[in-house]
């Protein structure tokens, strides 16, 4: 930790500044230029308050050189995390798409669409249980019952599942689900990641609304502490000004947090921008900026989805799509 | 909910909108006007997706009439909530200064600043003993210590006591706590929302970083939808482009959550500006703008506290500014 | 316009209410379903102040179904604006890299750097003469000499210029300059964006920091209200809260703009995100994302750039960046 | 400028670097510290881009030391200016109420209004002439017959006169127009604050959009490095998320501006809010958080406003605020 004084302080005023550091078991560099004086402070920085620091009168800034991140921080320039996903690879070079239903609603529905977005391309079976909802009033999903026909779909057609989790009392339910997904809102739900961190499977983590990529990093953070290194990250959109899209999809995002981060990234388009007019061109953007998988709402009748039907494509339009985004893909290579 | 057709529909694309409408059990009202065709829909609407009906080729515009918000909704113009916090009250008229640590320390720290904040006219004490941080290696709070040395100062003052929860299964240790406070990461936080919605106690519910105040009133509702009516709205600050505060305090959601909701609305200048220098002039404001209580961070000894020191105020400076918020009371009278 | 009443409005309020809107010329359709009234206003509604309506007390929620841009907007499902620059053409299914330093410094500079980038494969060149610059002591561009300079170097390469106009006294000094750029800060400007508007060349329009694509739209069509109809819409990022980008790129305006309007989108990658790492992806992106145009920064010497060297691209960066542009371009067909 | 280097850089790489440092006529101090080292740049450090500094590969972080902003800063902490506006003081102490129509319509109307806001104490009248308006087809303001109308009205009542310019080559209208407003659309149109720098008569800078206290400083800073140094700021709200005010009003921005600044600052509700219901409380807040003035739409017949009616306030609406303003400034005392 770097402390930039402000001009004009006095030695004494010095004197009493490292002292109190120096209280707080800290090892205190002080360099003194025509100028200005810097402290260099080193040892266990992370109990100093760097906002109280810069309200000392006689502080000018403060500046944190040690990363807080341990875990999810890019360490090797070459070396990125490779997700497992039953006999699916994601991360690292290995790009996965991801589709299915806002929300399960059938067993018919959900196997059907299994079908034809695998058909399609698609490796990995996403669909809503749980689903936050921001009233009480509006359907909250299946629950349970929306696990069961998951798993049904899988045992159907062999691919693994990412669906939600909101409550660590429901965890139970989560045995044989391949991929949990914590969703935007409880980005920063620290208990949730705290739970999540102490399993043995890959966590989906979304960016919350208006969360900084390096709080998202911080989150997975939490997870990884715990002991769970399998996190991906979920850029999903946040939330700017602009009425015209739901939420603004950060595409710079993917290639920012590849550069701080070892994690793979993944990008939802569907919930980002709320219109299926502009869900194909931000999955093949999100594509070519370098993400490792893409994940798309496809319901087989979007008109009669319970939620979210808006932002649904039907499988038709995510066949189209899926092709382009592998010539995208070999296009990049 | 009203739904504008587009120009140039036929009779037949329609018949057939109307029909759909209609299968969902909705009473459908035409009028067709010389240029435009206007299709009120009448029923539960809550069912239906107002941006999947949006993205219909032939429609315009949807419109929802009704509001989704029931109970916290304000109804009669005159009539306000007062929530009862031990012999305190607040809302509907009634005006309560909030004050305490960041974090609870120690017994002696916390009985200091609970007295000394008493005797400036503070009338509830608030103290965090669960902290949400966003790096899992920050000072966490001290748990089910803190919550034992809140009440130990609650005994020696006879102050109501409010503090944060933020894990379901921590419930039975809040059981002597008079208001629970539901922070601004877990506003969205369902689960939670839910399960306190079925006490029977004041719920202080902070507004989420980057949630509107039509969400703000969606959280209230679920927590009001389970049965508890006791919920205080708290203003703290929202998330903007601006770098020299924390974050950016909404005074105008003060008046406009009055005008929308008859529930109590708070505010707090300490995490919505991060800056001592700020707070006072802040703290001021939101009882001219007709703030029902104003909660600020006060600590004994800001340079050493374990948590967001940068942000509290001494006992001297709160009572400097307790004297001036109470001649801004007289003065809106 | 639909102005949806309130519920329980008495039959005289809506006489009075219908006979003040038709003292303002308009003919007005009464609509009266079970539970609420519509009103279809018709005629000049663009003289009614929509905010003002939704403020009385009779008036649950008004909305515009005129569209107020007329030239800017989309017509036909198929038809789009190609602008022609020279002997390049860009929109509707033309596609030119433009590229070139932040601020021209001298002849050699401009013309080698334009030499560089039409190799590989640039077909306009941009370079700033006049900069706009927070402080008034930063390095406001080389003026009128800039000017001259990239004219030096259209003439030793063929290629048509496209540099920023700040000031419509500078306007003699554009009569050779191929497309004029009006920036970020000056998109509302509206006395310069009417001036313009009477020229008969290209205008490059950039959206403002904090402007919505309607916003957007509606500075096009000060431009094209005085007859000129060749105008080029530019996303270079938008202000967010995040501030590991100088901007958050919003890729989404690029699809959005092709649905709201026929005129071409060109996207910046440099400026939005203001670091050399992420331009590369992000000009990738925007080319998938179906953009007509990218604009790049490049500098034969980027660590001596007068200005914004950190985010101009050396000529062997764009040489290999322009390859994969081109890659991506034929993978989207 | 400190630049902090990352670990593990050889002293061929520090050598270098201060090399290439010097070639641009700074000298370098260099720390080196047992796990980082340090260079202190001293002397003409506006030349060197910052950013391009941190992108290079061995620099960790670059901050600079010395205050961008040369005249516009607060220097003495108990020195603020006094604008004086005709018999008007506004500043260091000196508060005034300003207010008027958002467009001038007519002789009568004007007067009428301008009559009735002084009787309540407004002492500064403002009335739009030249209108920003985002569409070129809404109502552009009378323009110079508005100009006309104004100084009729300061005959009339010899309140001195505030309207806003737009375009350079309207400042000969101008001549008697007491004090000139900068739109916040125009707050970096960098060529007409250096034109009004040039006057010497005072000018109220108006906060863009989406502008940090920084930028709004340095726009000041334009104005006064031509030699003008009668400047006003004001908060007029700043683009957020939040739909139901049309901006949100950011009152830290009071103090803050008096932290960083001896320029008065200037809050307006009313384009702010967008709602005259909220008005009233904003403008008392304004008053509490210490802002030297507070500037109110007033019209005498708001439901045929040609512009902005929804926010305009009645004379009687304006007498019952004033009151409530005064009653503040004398509590905060």
């Amino acid at each position: 930790m770097i402390a930039v004084l402000k001009r004009g302080v006095t030695p004494e005023q010095i004197r009493q500044l490292v002292d109190w550091l120096k209280s707080m078991a800290l090892d205190v560099h002080v360099s003194e230029g025509r100028d200005l004086t810097v402290l260099g402070l080193i040892g266990d920085t992370s109990r100093i308050d760097k906002e109280l620091l810069e309200s000392m009168e006689i502080v000018g800034s403060v500046k944190r050189v040690s990363d807080p991140i341990r875990q999810a921080n890019r360490k090797e320039p070459a070396t990125n995390s490779i997700i497992e996903i039953g006999n699916i690879r994601l991360g690292g070079g290995y790009f996965a798409l991801i589709a299915g239903p806002c929300s399960v609603e059938s067993e018919d529905q959900i196997i059907e669409v299994a079908r034809a977005v695998q058909k399609s391309g698609a490796e990995i079976l996403r669909g809503g249980a749980f689903k936050p909802r921001t009233s009480p009033y509006a359907f909250q999903g299946l629950g349970a019952e929306g696990i069961r026909l998951l798993l049904k779909a899988k045992e159907a057609t062999g691919m693994p599942i990412i669906t939600e989790l909101m409550n660590i009392k429901d965890l139970p339910l989560f045995e044989e689900i391949d991929v949990i997904q914590i969703g935007a809102r409880n980005m920063q739900n620290f208990d949730l990641l705290k739970e999540v961190g102490r399993l043995r499977k890959p966590i989906l983590l979304k960016r919350g609304l208006a969360s900084t990529l390096q709080e998202l990093l911080m989150s997975a953070e939490y997870i990884m502490s715990e002991g769970n290194e399998q996190v991906i990250l979920c850029e999903r959109g946040i939330r700017t000004y602009e009425p015209y899209t739901r939420n603004t999809l950060d595409l710079s995002a993917v290639p920012a947090l590849h550069e701080l981060s070892h994690l793979p990234v993944v990008v939802d388009p569907s919930h980002a921008t709320g219109k299926i007019s502009l869900i194909p061109s931000m999955a093949v953007a999100a594509t070519a900026a370098g993400a490792d998988g893409v994940m798309v709402e496809v319901h087989n009748d979007p008109a009669h989805a319970l939620c979210d039907g808006a932002q649904s494509l039907t499988p038709a339009q995510f066949d189209e799509l899926s092709r382009k985004i592998f010539r995208i893909r070999e296009a990049i290579q």
